[in-house]
């Protein structure tokens, strides 16, 4: 069992806003970005051809708790666990750390999908050599 | 009593992603954008100069639930709902609608602060004439 | 002859950056949105079908000069020209202003172009009846 | 003589849009993240304090040409070279490659300025340390 899977990044100015801090949005995207991160490390992808189907993973729900600043040039630590796995779901659970203390805390739920010629999406089972890595991580 | 505050925005190009659908991490950002417009609507804003303070509005937690995609040129409409005021706190709650249709459900916690010349922040208790026209949009 | 296209924003908060001005990467996103709305009021939009085929509108090129900041909350008005029509190809100037001072100055060119099935593009000529509309913009 | 500075970045899913490709807008925030990478390579940073001031690098132009798309998950290589060195001003020019080949191509301006207490900018000469490094990265 692999506890936690980590990225890490530092804050650009992009990121930032009026306040000279993250904008809260921002965690969001980092919590896509370390899910991502986490397929490619397993050799798949958020968007991947599987047995002859198109599967995508839209997101049905996010969260996140803002407890501390961050800013420009700051380095954030993404803490990706998992903390659910479904037949065709997975929820996320994601600490954002700094130097150490705790800024945010999140968690994502992802549908895995097939996407149809006319764009339209059905829940499907995760692919089981994806699912049984993704098994590694769960507690 | 008033019951909500709307706005409506036209799904853009950048808002959009490979899945040809909104980003799903600018839900928070409509979310945000609508306090404001909501803020303003009353006269305030949620950077502004109140009895020589300077007062923000850091958020404190933002979650959404994605129920329908979106797509470019679909034009979104806001709802927005005081769920709880507190005496330094608000909580929205936020409908997003297409054509009708419930696209995504949200709610966002924000606190009143202080911000001191260091840029450290410290909860105050929401100014009376704001906090007075917020009870408005309390259910 | 009509001498512009105009469209006015307010600067969100999401546009600013540490420096408390909005970051100059949004002004390349407002120029698009004002061809895109330029497009929306003529009857046509940046993606759409035409006899048959997909048609996209890639930037070839993209460049801004800034002359003075603008903040949160400040409007900013869009004012659109077209600068050269081709028969394949547009460019389009822009100038950004905010209570009558020029605040940046932009050019943007696109190309008309066929998007097959694979995603590979090919410049077309401009629908015709869009060709003789945004003639009407050229001066 | 150093001929450049390189980075490298994978492209994200929120940096693609409805042409599943890279909006064209991001580029120039790669621009900008590439130049604060250089300046921390050599110990400082966009936003710093040098003498009792504080300093910021205002963008004064940027321009970028778009020669090929760049998809979700593939890398950008984006190589910084010094076009010209100021005594308060720098160009910096860019190529962006993936895979040996030329994606796009960009310059940009910026201004070293002090920042006074109340936001104001004025141009100050580049710090002598900071000049002398840059010259290392002009041809």
């Amino acid at each position: 069992m692999v506890s936690e899977f980590r990225t890490r990044r530092l804050l650009e100015f992009e990121d930032t806003d009026t306040a000279q801090i993250a904008h809260f949005s921002r965690f969001y995207v980092f919590m896509e970005q370390a899910e991502h991160a986490l397929l490619r490390s397993l050799g798949f992808s958020v968007h991947m051809e599987w047995e002859g189907r198109k599967l995508g993973w839209p997101r049905v729900a996010a969260a996140c708790e803002f407890l501390k600043p961050i800013r420009f040039e700051e380095e954030l630590e993404v803490h990706l666990m998992v903390r659910r796995k479904g037949t065709k779901s997975m929820t996320y659970a994601f600490d954002f750390r700094h130097d150490g203390e705790l800024i945010a805390r999140g968690e994502m739920t992802t549908v895995c999908c097939a996407i149809a010629a006319d764009g339209s999406l059905a829940g499907v089972a995760i692919p089981q050599p994806l699912a049984d890595q993704l098994e590694e991580y769960s507690g």
